[in-house]
């Protein structure tokens, strides 16, 4: 397709040059703006206030400021269990960090093998797991840091390329596991479709002790009156016999206080009296009061659901800004495409191949830091250079609005230094 | 020695009949006390309220209801460096639970090894570590569940027999750690002398990545007016050219409220920062809302040591009576030692070598939960069958001194039993 359609070269060229001009002005306006992070801002962080301001009531029938429950408190448990769609005996309470979940059942893995190992992953040569691309840095950071070989899976509007995916885990018995973000991807803000979901459920593994690692961060994060329905997973994993193929989780740190929340389990019954077993080795038990502060806080799905609605009031507005100025500024250039997700934190932008690092480094020349390029992919490498990862809930609406602006001028230039 | 000093057989028939009477009453009183666990008992439980009593001020300079700092606040750290005699450097703030990070600690080492490895434990045939007994159950376990051959070391007053450590640390170099209470230990009580503490930072060790796991549970937790005084290890070990050697634990698991305080972690600068890079994959950080609350609630080592003496104002008088009526009942006979300690959780009781395990099951015919037999061992397996874990803190006072009196019983009928 022809970029900056109708324009030839001398238009070309004298684009690029009131393009520059403007760079040099935002260069010169000693802005220091990040926008690197799916990073609450300060007004959404106050929404969960009354978490601290000495309103809860801890009084309650057992002492739960003493040792004793492993896997988490029944009050807690009663809501949260909604939230992943699973029975209390499938739900395993963790501590503030579902990241640090997801990092104990790979390590345990390691070490000990999961319900379905004929032996611990240290004893095998090999462990690659899938990773459908762009997706979560901290995932992939994960996996190198076991020296865990990543496969990137290319994904599109319905989630990973599923033709591939069965084709290798079906013949690669060294594929242990695999990353999906399935409800409002980082960063990508797709929902897996139905028949992805029911592919991964029901597919042929060569391992099978093969694990799915369902990161639903972003399960109740809606944005605007539309929500993604995502088909359950668990259920249907059931239902063709693979019960224990999938740890779902997910955590209220993108509700109430991020990294002071509860992080949540939820997977096969037999899977979780397993992890259960691991933990009463780990731990006592993790912090029941603060499991108490969100279960008086956020005493049911209901609550939760209208609590995120708070949420989406304040950063929705920041989402249409990003997806305004864009289409302002770069809609039908065919130099950058894009999506405005029902949910979730981020809005992934494609531009052209080979121009991610340069616009990135642009944007940052210009006082505006954005996620590094390359962070989406296994081992920091974007095999085309293409994708840029924007978080916009942190910075206020009017910073926000100048770091797009910028970032439409940066892709801008990109581009032209590409083509001409 | 002879047992039950001045009486002939007739006498201790005579004896055991009576003995075996009082047994049967007790037995027929419907009790149900517990002294199985160290736990706090309620009293000391309120004495944290003010954190969650909505007294707290959360204002603080940075907004550390968000995400952000990896290993601890500064307001905490402050605070918790002087718990473990380390700079700031020197120290990582963890979640609620030591006890979780002394599990991460060994589980990544045998993933991916520890500073000084040449290459992980899990590349390794075998893994071995010292154990002193007797110990603390939950450091066996962690051994156990990654199949580490524990080797148990006798103690006595002093700590650890070191002459047979170093033997053993010199020639294998398959021994790739140690535990150690080395304060108020659980459960004997006693607290390692100068001499021993120095001998664990300068012996010679065949393996360069060994490590002491120093678990200092009780370093503030007196009793009464006497503090033990321990050498300061990660000094000792600096001097010695052993920086690496020691990993030093605490908690304020039983300052505030148990399991959901906070942990912490004190080592060599260079450990430190190790443990730093490999919690920036695990996890965004632990609990910093948490963490404020305690820094404001115990804003200096002054102000623990004010909260501690309240703590041993409740419990202390419940160390007194066991004692007591130890002393009453047991004092002369040759059948039973104990020490009154000068802080801790514990009173070590030495039975006749194979009477532990009757004496737990005579208790519990009489509705006394004790600790285990054999649980203050490896592979919860006691030798000789001799010692008891006596935890005083939980039961009010009045339980605590009906559970004494009929263990003393518990104890005299196992003895006549073994003796007649």
């Amino acid at each position: 397709m022809e970029c900056f359609k109708g324009l030839d070269k001398a238009n070309l060229v004298e684009l690029q040059e009131s393009l520059l001009v403007k760079l040099k002005e935002y260069q010169g306006m000693g802005l220091n703006l990040n926008m690197a992070r799916g990073k609450p801002c300060k007004e959404q962080v106050d929404l969960s206030n009354g978490l601290i301001d000495g309103t809860i009531d801890f009084s309650i029938k057992s002492d739960y400021r003493n040792y004793g429950v492993l896997d988490g408190i029944d009050e807690a448990k009663a809501v949260f269990k909604d939230t992943l769609n699973v029975s209390e005996n499938e739900l395993v309470l963790g501590g503030n960090s579902s990241l640090n979940m997801m990092y104990d059942v790979i390590i345990k893995a390691i070490v000990l093998g999961n319900v379905d190992s004929e032996k611990p992953w240290c004893k095998l040569d090999t462990i690659k797991f899938l990773c459908p691309v762009p997706g979560y840095d901290r995932h992939f950071s994960i996996c190198e840091e076991f020296g865990i070989e990543m496969i990137n899976i290319p994904t599109d509007e319905n989630g990973p390329d599923m033709d591939l995916v069965e084709e290798l885990i079906a013949n690669d018995a060294s594929i242990k596991g695999m990353w999906c973000v399935p409800k409002y991807s980082n960063p990508t803000g797709i929902t897996y479709s139905d028949e992805v979901v029911t592919r991964l459920a029901t597919m042929k593994t060569a391992a099978k002790d093969f694990r799915i690692l369902w990161d639903n961060a972003y399960t109740v994060h809606h944005l605007g009156a539309e929500a993604d329905k995502l088909k359950d997973i668990l259920e249907s994993c059931k239902e063709a016999g693979n019960a224990n193929r999938v740890f779902m989780f997910s955590s209220t740190s993108k509700m109430t206080f991020p990294g002071a929340g509860v992080a949540m389990l939820g997977t096969s019954a037999q899977n979780a009296e397993f992890i259960r077993k691991q933990m009463a080795i780990q731990t006592i038990g993790s912090n029941k009061v603060n499991q108490l502060m969100h279960a008086k806080f956020l005493p049911s799905i209901e609550a939760i659901t209208e609590h995120m609605h708070k949420h989406s009031a304040i950063i929705g507005p920041k989402f249409d800004k990003v997806d305004e100025i864009l289409n302002e500024n770069l809609a039908g250039l065919n130099i950058a495409s894009w999506k405005k997700p029902n949910g979730g934190y981020f809005i992934s932008l494609e531009v052209l191949d080979g121009c991610a690092k340069e616009v990135v480094a642009l944007c940052k020349s210009c006082g505006v830091t954005l996620t590094k390029a390359g962070a989406t992919f296994p081992y920091g490498k974007d095999p085309k250079d293409s994708n840029i990862r924007i978080a916009p809930t942190f910075p206020p609406l009017d910073e926000l609005e100048t770091a797009i602006n910028i970032l439409a001028v940066c892709v801008q230039i990109a581009a032209l230094n590409k083509i001409l």
